[in-house]
């Protein structure tokens, strides 16, 4: 089995694969509306059938009080072989708004050459990618050479809230060497690239107090304190000129990069005025002496993700608010740790706090920040793989946001790698979500090479 | 005709001025209310039989489409004699939060020599204060020294929104040499003071854009303009660290006070503790180098009175918001004018609006501030009788609201004179408003005594 026994299989099975895809993305999984619940369970059938299809055994469904994940193994490479832990997800965002769809989102369509429809891309493309994989060599060789391990979460879009107890309760059975997750993108089609970081995530719920109640400005004003001017204060204060978090330690586990890893970045094509028209933004501001890919996958950052005080009807209310309610969110890179950054926030917002006002901070969530180990054999392993098929060594980059993928490589105890075959133009979370088909057919092959390579991984 | 005389007709006639109070309390003209129209209008005409009976002629009502206010005078003082414009309100504030009134708010009760009820001293109190004045001198003289006219508003508690347009277009009917607005109140019952200054108000709605949608923090945190934390900026950046306004100019009118002033505020007792319990903080906050009553009363402010962006629910939501509501609103202080400050404002935004940010601002209502000439003989006049009934001279105090009092000075080319009888504890807009019987009945004697010596007013 080689390269070329991969992409033939594919070539014979592309209407196949696109007409089962298509089937599985007319069910609408969107897990954060409960109205959709029984589609989610509908998905998860859909994905168990096709791993039982694909020769993948023990197939069930797992769960921790939540929607199901789907399991599903291959262990025939023996105990002395590597076992490969793949993972991705079956439930999709919601679709509002959904009048700015050009065909319904859960009616797919093949356009110039584009798949579209709500989870095209992210992710039930990606996970069709990996079993069709493992069916392509299961139907070649009859085994694999590793132990090939499967698991297909329902509760992504809604942040995995029970992934992480369905990893510790099911940890023997999940144990695996090397953790591959396609639920990625690249930055184009012609570039091949893999995320090596997600940032953490630690977020603060401010609450202010500045008086009984509501008081009028004109008896009151000017004389009293104003709890909407403790909220603003405390916003502004967050970053200084140069747009840096002026929260005393918070910088201070951050690494600078290794030669390597900045290298890799400096190399990464950037077109500033494509990443404005995509993020809707005029100009782009942060931290001074870094560049937007810094900023957003090296760098940790703090979001005034809330700021609501007072009167915000139409028109005018004469009053002097009483109340505020502040929220930030801190995303964190390697090796920052949420308890850390908490601690140092709490205290900023203590020292930063007026006498006159009563301030609480309640802590939300708390992902850690994951990287890569870019020296492990399967990252090398996983860049053959990707070179074979794009024809061009990936370049690393570093997603600014905070998946699961922490909790897997943490509770798991394995690397995590990241085969993503999505393009930033996919519109992951918006209307007209869509996968490039070229994408996943080239996919598949590298993806079945990953496993083949993977054999070596426990030798290096 | 003498204090003797009209206390002594206060004397025999409080308990059927407390009866014809009291009905006229259970009447709800809560004017905010759309529902309780039916209600404003009922009171309305019951304060025009009131003045009927009282010998009060020509009674009728007048509106500028909005809710009726009511006219009558009495004009047999001839036309060589002054005319003196007596401005109050029948309409009352809404009843919100209800359960936390002691007894129905429109079932008046007498508790310890307290009449309970919404509107029983703003303003249908000080109102009928003013009728049982003219009652009684009618009654006694069978003619008055004065031309006298009546002037009760419908709307003053949703800001007059039509008075200026009833003013100008009965402007010859309402033409008066002093107007005497008796809607205000005194330090305390021991305390007699008057309002001799009510602050302008002009108010400010400012949005701010900084991208298309929101972003998701992950992808784009760190490297996007956030407009929250613009607009916070911009509230933070709206006072310097002595609490003074940072927009240029902003001061440039504001004169300092004359010694008379001064002295006048120097010698107004104030208990800080006390304060800050009515006013339910825990300490006070204002302009440097100057005392609560002057940043109440002298100093111009500017208040944040509204600040949303972005997630404001439960939980957190992991977002870089695209918009952001800032609402300010600036009390002014004589000789500042609303045209001006809007400059001024205008001026500072667009400096201060960073140029990732589309800032657009929209100026909401104009107010001007209304200063009484103190060594006007009206003044005096009112000191004297206040004098005669209280005991003691009367302070000079400046409300740091802003009423209709302007637009009837400056439509109707007269003085503003202020004989308010309501206490700090009356709990005006708030539950368990009342009124101090104490206060009403010497407010009758100082009222009549104020009409006879107004008689002089066109003399000095």
């Amino acid at each position: 089995v080689d390269d070329l026994t991969l992409s033939d299989y594919v070539k014979r099975s592309k209407d196949r694969i696109l007409g089962s895809l298509v089937d599985w993305l007319t069910i609408p999984s969107i897990s954060a509306d409960p109205a959709h619940a029984g589609d989610v369970g509908a998905s998860a059938e859909f994905c168990a059938d096709l791993l039982r299809s694909a020769g993948i055994q023990n197939v069930e469904t797992l769960s921790a009080g939540g929607v199901p994940a789907v399991y599903g193994d291959w262990l025939g490479a023996g105990s002395m072989a590597p076992t490969v832990l793949v993972y991705g997800h079956h439930d999709v965002q919601p679709v509002d708004p959904l009048d700015e769809w050009t065909s319904p989102p859960f009616e797919p369509v093949v356009e110039g050459g584009r798949l579209l429809a709500r989870g095209a891309s992210d992710d039930k493309g990606q996970v069709m990618m990996q079993i069709e994989a493992a069916r392509g060599l299961l139907g070649a060789l009859g085994h694999l050479p590793v132990n090939l391990k499967f698991l297909i979460e329902g509760e992504e879009e809604v942040g995995s809230p029970h992934l992480d107890e369905l990893l510790d309760k099911d940890r023997g059975r999940l144990a695996a060497d090397v953790i591959v997750v396609s639920d990625s993108n690249m930055l184009a089609p012609d570039l091949p690239t893999t995320t090596i970081s997600t940032r953490g995530l630690v977020a603060f719920d401010v609450t202010i107090r500045t008086a009984k109640s509501d008081l009028h400005s004109g008896i009151w004003g000017g004389t009293v304190p104003n709890a909407a001017l403790v909220a603003a204060r405390l916003a502004a204060s967050l970053h200084d000129s140069d747009h840096r978090v002026t929260v005393p330690g918070f910088y201070q586990r951050v690494r600078e990069l290794t030669r390597q890893e900045a290298q890799s970045l400096a190399d990464t094509p950037f077109d500033e005025i494509e990443f404005c028209r995509q993020a809707g933004v005029k100009e782009l501001v942060g931290e001074a002496g870094r560049s937007p890919y810094e900023r957003t996958g090296t760098r940790p950052t703090a979001e005034v993700v809330g700021l609501h005080s007072g009167y915000g009807g139409p028109g005018m209310k004469t009053i002097v608010p009483a109340t505020a309610n502040l929220k930030i969110a801190a995303r964190l890179v390697p090796e920052q740790s949420t308890e850390e950054v908490e601690a140092s926030f709490c205290q900023w917002l203590s020292e930063q706090a007026p006498s006159y006002a009563e301030v609480s901070v309640k802590t939300v969530g708390g992902v850690a920040p994951l990287l890569t180990p870019i020296d492990h054999p399967a990252v090398r392993i996983l860049c053959e793989a990707m070179e074979n098929v794009w024809g061009k060594k990936p370049l690393f980059t570093r997603s600014g946001g905070s998946g699961p993928e922490e909790g897997l490589g943490r509770i798991l105890e394995a690397p995590v790698i990241f085969l993503g075959v999505g393009l930033p133009e996919d519109n992951y979370h918006a209307p007209n979500e869509r996968l490039e088909l070229e994408q996943l057919w080239k996919g598949i092959t590298a993806a079945g090479e990953l496993v083949l390579g993977l054999r070596a991984v426990k030798d290096n």
